[in-house]
């Protein structure tokens, strides 16, 4: 198989599906996620047989136990793949919504109009659930896209392909809306992200090091994000209440998310009262704390107690691990945080209005909390309905990104016969 | 000089500058726009003297009439540059601005605010007006900006520097939050350009091949457009009238600027009737016209004709020239339009109503207009009250660029004690 003249048939053939998608209506883009989900519910053993030979190529590969959880089709997650594309057929189409359409001195009436990106290429893992989500946002927002899975999901991705086009035909839409790339071969992902011709933008989904590899190869922008190091700033004006429960569900209520907390930052006035309280919860969870040298102090005798390196405060555990820093007050929270965080997600607990208003505006990052935990930073709490990612980036999306990520906006003017004069 | 060094101290200092920026109040950014736009009119003659040792310089190395007039810093260009200080001043404050706040099921509360891009650098040809207007759209959107002007407007350039900096200082602003590089050295341009850790995004301005060559060297994001290939469709269902008014204006009334119409396209079954007319318009003017075999054939006798070549519908002007072609009808105009085009602005003239619509949605271009001049494209006429520039790309601004295209939004989130259940 020659990758190049494949990627760039693949590559055609989206940017041709892009126009036509782009101009479809709402209702054949929702019967195209409904045609797909009946097909997925319907096809369940099907799937699951494609599965199961990734899966047994996967434990002959010697695969780790964590990755063939990820890369295992259960019933559930089989009917959990049909009730996502249902919800996003029941979200609103963002597509064609004019909006701020004004008049102007002129005589001409200038508004935005939402449309959709064009072509979409997505790189992940070997979690064939992805596949359909990622294809269910992207007909939604009339884009045409291509998938690039893990290899180890090739058979079950496959499989998935058939159904996705299948749903497609039904609802008179182009078949090659949804590309998954049909070989394992790498060289197929660096052509996926150097044909700026076909594809407008990449998402990739993965690990840092894979992520940072793209971001350097790449002619094509990116939404993405690195990764997340977050935190927790408990104010001496917090409610310790508040603060006890926030600082436990930001770290313990999942560990290997990326708007879990890494590091957690106390004012001096409080650190005494609160940390012990603390160190009782993440003693129930064995969570290792590496601390600076006065939370050290405060919380001699906790069973996993580390003394943190300069390294912990640019660290993502994803694991019981917690680093944890006294700091003199608000001043020196925002500086370590507009520091060391990866512009992910902060939170600041406190009943100071003031404070609170300062470090929303002076954080710099993607999403800004008062008095919540940070794992509230997600797609669907935000009410976005449905997410194909988070970016950390400052240019078009930010923040935890929906359907309308997956857009752009062009400006439209309803005119009358007017010149400029 | 060191250029790298140099270039590296000047990124360090917009960094810094720029978290001073984020927080300053509107009522500061305001004043230190007013006290620019005083002092400017206050040193006007040592503006120009500033400007006269450029021009001499210009007129030494044989600098074309042209890019000498551009160059000039007359008593009413710099009128205008305070005028325009002043009427940033007057814009609503962007920064800070929530919207969308919204409960959610949880209990917390979401919306976005508006915040700074953080450094945005400019790189411009030589024309001393870009850089008060660049910085004052930079000081009013909370940025730091690095400046890049023709090296051979740099005197004048600098003792601008000076003005803005004053200001800067009058408000209580950082010094650096504008910082107009102070070497000509071309290798500066090179550092500017692949600083992503200092400078957020780039913002160029000049001919089609300066900015090919910055887009290919870049690693930093840039708001750009590289050319103005415009369209008017005049359909079978036009108004005549106002075919004839809008396809005279979007050609005749500039030559030079890239909303400028290049191509001229006509439904077939009124092109005997409209271009006779029109000829008689643009003989006024001498234009050129380049057409097609068949409205070659309809214009004969017409004094400035010549037959179309390929190359000519991908053919940006910016002269007394205008390519012609005939169409079939609203089809073969919207292929054309899409294929050719820049993706800049294109406009329709029909009176049919499902015709418009599907031109508004099925051109893929950053503005499009039913019945109206491409003329009309621009940050003032659209209502933006200013323009940084023009962006023909997707992502982040699309369109005429005015203070919201120099800034994010991130998510803030109320919160009251949530934790994720």
């Amino acid at each position: 198989m020659d990758i190049v003249n494949y990627m760039q048939q693949v590559g055609e053939q989206a940017r041709v599906a892009s126009r036509l998608m782009a101009r479809a209506s709402s209702a054949q883009k929702n019967q195209a996620l409904r045609l797909i989900a009946a097909a997925i519910v319907r096809d369940a053993a099907l799937l699951q047989a494609a599965n199961e030979l990734d899966l047994e190529a996967a434990r002959t590969a010697g695969l780790e136990p964590a990755l063939l959880d990820r890369l295992t089709l259960s019933e559930k997650a089989i009917g959990t793949m049909a009730e996502g594309l249902e919800q996003i057929a029941s979200l609103a189409d963002p597509i064609g919504e004019i909006t701020d359409l004004k008049f102007r001195p002129s005589g001409i009436q200038v508004g935005q109009m939402r449309v959709p990106l064009g072509v979409i290429g997505i790189i992940y893992e070997a979690r064939p659930n992805v596949t359909a989500d990622a294809a269910g946002l992207c007909i939604k927002s009339g884009n045409a896209t291509i998938l690039r899975g893990g290899s180890e999901a090739i058979h079950c991705n496959k499989a998935l392909a058939l159904l996705v086009q299948e749903g497609l035909a039904g609802a008179g839409l182009p078949l090659h809306a949804v590309q998954v790339v049909e070989t394992t071969d790498r060289a197929a992902v660096g052509q996926l992200i150097t044909m700026p011709a076909y594809v407008d933008v990449i998402v990739p989904r993965g690990g840092k090091g894979l992520i940072e590899r793209l971001v350097r190869e790449s002619t094509v922008p990116m939404i993405k994000h690195l990764d997340g190091i977050c935190h927790v700033y408990i104010d001496d004006k917090a409610d310790l209440a508040k603060a006890a429960a926030i600082a436990f569900n930001a770290k313990c209520h999942r560990y290997g998310t990326c708007n879990t907390m890494e590091t957690l930052l106390l004012a001096r006035a409080v650190a005494p009262v609160i940390l012990p309280e603390l160190a009782r919860l993440y003693a129930q969870k064995q969570v290792e704390l590496r601390c600076d040298p006065e939370a050290l102090t405060l919380l001699s005798g906790y069973p996993h107690l580390l003394a943190a390196q300069e390294s912990d405060w640019s660290t993502e555990y994803l694991a019981p691990v917690l680093s944890i820093k006294v700091v003199d007050g608000l001043d020196e929270a925002i500086a370590h945080i507009n520091h060391y965080s990866s512009q992910h997600t902060d939170t600041i607990v406190s009943e100071d209005y003031s404070r609170a208003l300062r470090f929303l505006r002076e954080i710099d990052s993607s999403s800004v909390i008062v008095n919540a935990s940070t794992r509230f930073a997600d797609g669907f709490e935000f009410g976005l309905g449905a997410e194909i990612g988070v970016s950390t980036d400052k240019l078009h999306a930010r923040g935890p990104v929906g359907l309308n990520g997956l857009t752009s906006v062009k400006y439209v003017v309803f005119g009358h016969g007017e010149v400029r004069e």
